[in-house]
């Protein structure tokens, strides 16, 4: 690719963010539009309306900017929890990183290899300038200048792990002031248990009771058994549409509408006064749903929440095997009350596991099939192939602008539009793996998005285009860092480009919550306002998090190799630090807290990273006949694991769970908070499951936000 | 190899076994001897001296047999600890598959292998015939037949693993039972507790007292520092060396052995009376013991045995992380006193990690330099190559029973000497490795050991006769069965004789103790009875079980292959299992007890050879041309991988602790015990390191015993 197409690209780029950013501007300040780009504030009562009409409304600013650029860590804390300040920390981390190779980058390496004549340029054309005349391909075999390259692999390998190991130890002494400047939570007094085993003699719930009561008498507070709640579930959720329908009918004024017949898709039977109808089914559900809450016996799930009256003495239960059977009493941690993911409790060991198969095999066949679109996309960046493929086409891609649209722009966009669809695939993925909090779900959905992406676009990207069909050889691992010496370097210019197109506009677009914003557009013309409560959207760290790691990714490994991909990083790091702050202060609102456990995820996929770029450096080396330097590169490799387990060793407990020590003090803090006895009261009720809650439909049937209300306190 | 070769091997083994009964059962008559045969009972005092010369002391007798044979698994359990029981178990075990096998292999599958006409048999010449005709490489090709061997392996699979189940379930049932009758034990209520911090205020010792009486007030009973003992244990050694000495001199009337010179070599200085002169060095060696005794400040190591009021103290200590940082207050389950392993415990951390380095490198280089006396072995079974390799041996090589014993006898004993080698090297690797008791390096050892013994002895021989130069198609994992099925089948023979020469003579041995016999008659001759106490032998455990657990993956390798195996190896076991007994009863001694947790060793490799096995099976019934049995034959490994997951989550937590339940209970059965404070008070210097323990030597110069008696109580 040459340098007029990537300025095409960042042109057309850079002229969609700032539509976006324009747009964002001034669609913000309408009031209508307040449920899109400020949910969290008016959910919490904070926006203050301003319905008047005003010409400042229709014009752009930029205060939003100075909005999200003020509050400090604390305040975010407050705001997003630990998880929103770990997720602004992993932009401000991969912004140092950034900017540090690009101080190394951009001034001593750009130049060095610029300076190289490896490659033929014509220095008189500059615009025609290709843009591998700025990488390390074009640095003469076996120069002397590779020494710099190779320094500055080591300098930014020690820069990178420096920092970390300062985030990493920061964050962790975070997560435990965190701990304890905490209130008493349910989720750190109690353990789940599951596996209880079935006596003659007595309940399930009997048999809990029996043994904790027996086992921890100091310690033992109460038992919230499972039930199997499916069915409720469904009752629940079938009064809801129907109040829906009742609220809609109401609202509306047209009598034609009120009348109508109730059989097949609304076609058959006679015709009916619709509210009446409405109203007498969803009494109907109620009694329903009353009678099912009431038949419970027998309905138990071997599982359920053990509350203690001490955090050590959930640590205990949860930390020893409890039974003599170890397939019995196994207890794992409590999530948040919150944060239960109550449709796959009451699955069977069985199914769960069956789960995990179709999960894995699922996963699999999706990293597969994901190849052909990856493939078909990179071969636009290879203009000759897509001639040969698409003859008639020729002609149209003879004129210029096409041809560089569709070089520079179109595969990043097309690849774009698949990835879209896959986190939510990742999500539903897991949460069929049988977790049972959606903080887990999330946890392992972002884990399974990571390794595809990373294998999916970085691999299968770099690989393509020169080397796919020997992926045999990948078997081989001698030829690892040759094999991605030769691809890497090559695929630099797709990759500048999609930090362009994907990066940039995703941060605009996150922005500008392009879906969000259609759909209340819809629903404001088709359906009247009815006060429904709106719902504020919790950030999808699951899609956020791999993509941002990716573009570290991107940076570690080319940051030597073509360091004008160092800008653009730059710049989309930015964008994101402000518009990610923006929205989690805004537009997010925390649905979980996991104190930070985000984390390590972070640690390893920069720690893979690095391997990866020393990998490609002990190839580039050899190719470019330095073979010392190679040689003299595979330390760097072994250092660095040896400094991830240290990491590991120093820090991941702190992650898995809290010390004792934290614990009994926390503990004896608390022998004096006359607001224990209270907090141990609401304990023994904080797990019940929402859909045993008393609802009531019929009674309020003037608006159906009292079931929601109902089932959510 | 034919078949008169194969008997030449059996009937000299055969015959070297009836020697080694005979001699045994006349020699362990002999008064002298009780030392060598029977040195537990001697150390009992369980041993009536026969003095008396009697014509029945010079006659062989089978009485051992019946006294091996009659105790109950109760009575070994008294005597041999719930490890010996374990370890007679694996005999049982290896007893009853191979037995199985027996039956499947002897009636079904021999005489059909036998009446295949695959490989061209002159019936005639029964004596001369090939090995191979009762192997399944005589069915053939295609053969309908082959479904029998395939049901076999089918039986076989699922009857293992009913049988390695129940043991399991036994042998867990066992421990807890074990756990539940055993008195209080000092490593039931402590921890080992490593990384305790430096703190400018307090000493080390201080800063433990501090911790644990804060966070464990109720809990806490007291603890032990560890300290550097290297310069004390030298000059205890040193000192015990002198008194030797000393002994010896007294027990000796020469005069001319009293007076002697001290230099160098005792070739130089002038001439002085050497008891006069070691009486004196002891004296100064006690005097230095006791000043460095006494000066212990500053050599604390940052460790300490910290011992609970109750089990569950000791377990809550050692399961949840202690202090907030990971890196420090590690706990650890803390051996028995007695198996202890007191050299590396002063080890730093570095000097550790470079001691684990540096035995992974020494396994690997020693696996790999093995090789080589593995080939040559292999070499000497195809006669042909050794004629081409020493051209002037093939007038030699033509003698009939020249030929055979260096194909049927030769290569198993140079292998066999070279195996002896290994069992020391790999223990001595495991104890630099920085275990901290006896009963984990012997774990280790013999984890090594079996890796080791499989690799070297099973693939080596298996592959070098055939692939061993293709070793890279290993790295083809579609290739392994079909690699496998070529290779295994072919080195029956060679296993076969193996069995014979190693396992019988093996087994015979063991009963007959050839090393300690020699040593012990030596020392009758060459030095006086000086009274000096025996030490009792321990059992070796991490040269035992591999060797026993290497003849059960070649039972279940072999039983479908070349059934003829299973008759030798049910010999094997027979003897084994009677003399193993015999020894556990007689000789050996617990050093240690590890409730049963050498178990696991054993089912992983059972495992391990039924997948090995069912690998076998998917080659060898592609390579008879019959594809459905191959890939009929699939599920079955995944089965059995299934199987064992199981198995893991069902069984082995209860190997690596005991649950809560049991501890629990165990701590209140002993609430009312009033011998709990005893215990308690005892238990504050279970941990001392016997280095720190008074020494009195020239107190009681009489006898050398002394040193040990005091050093050992």
């Amino acid at each position: 690719m040459i340098l007029s197409a990537l300025l095409t690209s960042v042109g057309i780029n850079f002229g969609l963010c700032l539509v976006y950013f324009t747009l964002y501007s001034i669609l913000r300040k309408q009031p209508g539009n307040a449920d899109v780009y400020a949910p969290r504030l008016v959910a919490e009562g904070k926006l203050e309306q301003r319905n008047s009409f005003n010409l400042e409304r229709l014009l752009p600013s930029t205060s939003w900017v100075k909005r999200a650029w003020q509050p400090s860590e604390e305040e975010l804390f407050m705001r997003a929890g630990l998880d929103g300040v770990v997720f602004i920390r992993l932009i401000l981390f991969s912004l140092k990183v950034v900017g540090f190779a690009a101080v190394l980058g951009l001034c001593a390496l750009l130049p060095l290899n610029y300076m190289g004549s490896q490659i033929a340029i014509d220095i008189s054309d500059f615009a025609n300038t290709s843009l591998e005349s700025f990488s390390i391909s074009n640095v003469n075999d076996g120069s002397k200048k590779l020494w710099v390259h190779f320094g500055a692999v080591y300098a930014f390998t020690a820069f990178v792990c420096y920092l970390l190991y300062v985030e990493y130890s920061d964050i962790s002494s975070k997560r435990l002031a965190h701990y304890y400047s905490s209130e008493p939570k349910p989720d750190q007094f109690t353990v789940l248990v599951r596996g209880i085993p079935t006596s003659s003699t007595d309940s399930l719930s009997g048999s809990v009771e029996k043994f904790f009561s027996e086992f921890y008498p100091s310690l033992y507070l109460s038992h919230y058994m499972v039930y199997h709640t499916t069915k409720i579930r469904k009752l629940i959720s079938d009064a809801e549409k129907v109040c829906r329908k009742i609220a809609f009918l109401k609202s509306t004024e047209k009598d034609s509408q009120r009348f109508g017949r109730v059989g097949f898709c609304g076609l058959f039977g006679a015709k009916v006064d619709l509210l009446e109808y409405y109203e007498k089914k969803l009494e109907d559900l109620e009694d329903n749903v009353k009678m099912q809450q009431s038949l419970l016996t027998g309905k138990e799930v071997p599982a359920a929440f053990v509350s203690f009256k001490s955090r050590l003495g959930a640590a205990i239960a949860l930390q020893i095997q409890q039974g003599e059977n170890p397939t019995e009493w196994l207890t794992e941690r409590a999530p948040e009350p919150r944060d239960i993911y109550w449709p796959f409790f009451s699955a069977s060991f069985l199914s769960r596991w069956i789960g995990n198969v179709v999960v894995v095999v699922t996963c699999v066949v999706l990293t597969i099939l994901f190849f052909i679109p990856v493939i078909i996309v990179q071969s636009l960046t290879h203009l000759e192939q897509l001639e040969t493929w698409f003859p008639f086409l020729i002609n149209v891609l003879k004129i210029a602008f096409v041809s560089q649209v569709i070089t520079g722009y179109l595969p990043s966009l097309i690849l774009k539009m698949f990835l879209h669809l896959v986190p939510p695939v990742m999500t539903m993925l897991s949460s069929i793996q049988g977790y049972v909090a959606n903080s887990q779900i999330e946890k392992s959905a972002c884990n399974k998005m990571l390794w595809f992406t990373i294998w999916n676009i970085f691999f299968a990207n770099a690989l393509s285009g020169s080397v796919l069909y020997r992926v045999n050889l990948i078997l081989e691992p001698k030829e690892i860092p040759t094999i991605l010496a030769v691809a890497v370097p090559g695929q630099a210019t797709f990759f500048i480009t999609y930090v362009v197109t994907n990066g940039w506009t995703n941060a605009a677009s996150e922005l500008f919550r392009t879906m969000p914003l259609i759909s209340n557009f819809m629903k404001r013309i088709f359906f009247k306002e009815t006060g429904e409560q709106i719902e504020v959207p919790s950030i999808p760290y699951s899609s956020e998090i791999p993509s941002i790691l990716l573009f570290g990714l991107l940076g570690i490994t080319y940051f030597y190799l073509s360091p004008l991909i160092l800008r653009f990083l730059l710049v989309y790091y930015c964008m994101a630090y402000l518009i990610y702050r923006h929205q989690l202060l805004n537009v997010y609102s925390p649905k979980f807290e996991t104190g930070g456990t985000f984390w390590p995820i972070v640690h390893n996929s920069t720690v893979f990273s690095l391997l990866l770029m020393h990998m490609i450096a002990v190839g580039i080396f050899g190719l470019k006949k330095l073979p010392l330097a190679s040689s003299l590169t595979i330390p760097l490799p072994i250092i660095t694991l040896l400094f991830n387990s240290y990491c590991r060793k120093r820090f991941l407990p702190v992650f898995k769970g809290y010390p004792a020590e934290c614990m009994i003090k926390k503990d004896r803090s608390d022998e004096n908070n006359p607001a224990l006895t209270d907090f141990h009261e609401k304990l023994m009720t904080a797990y019940q499951d929402p859909a045993l809650k008393p609802i009531q439909f019929s009674g309020r049937t003037d608006g159906h936000n009292a079931p929601l209300l109902a089932s959510q306190a």
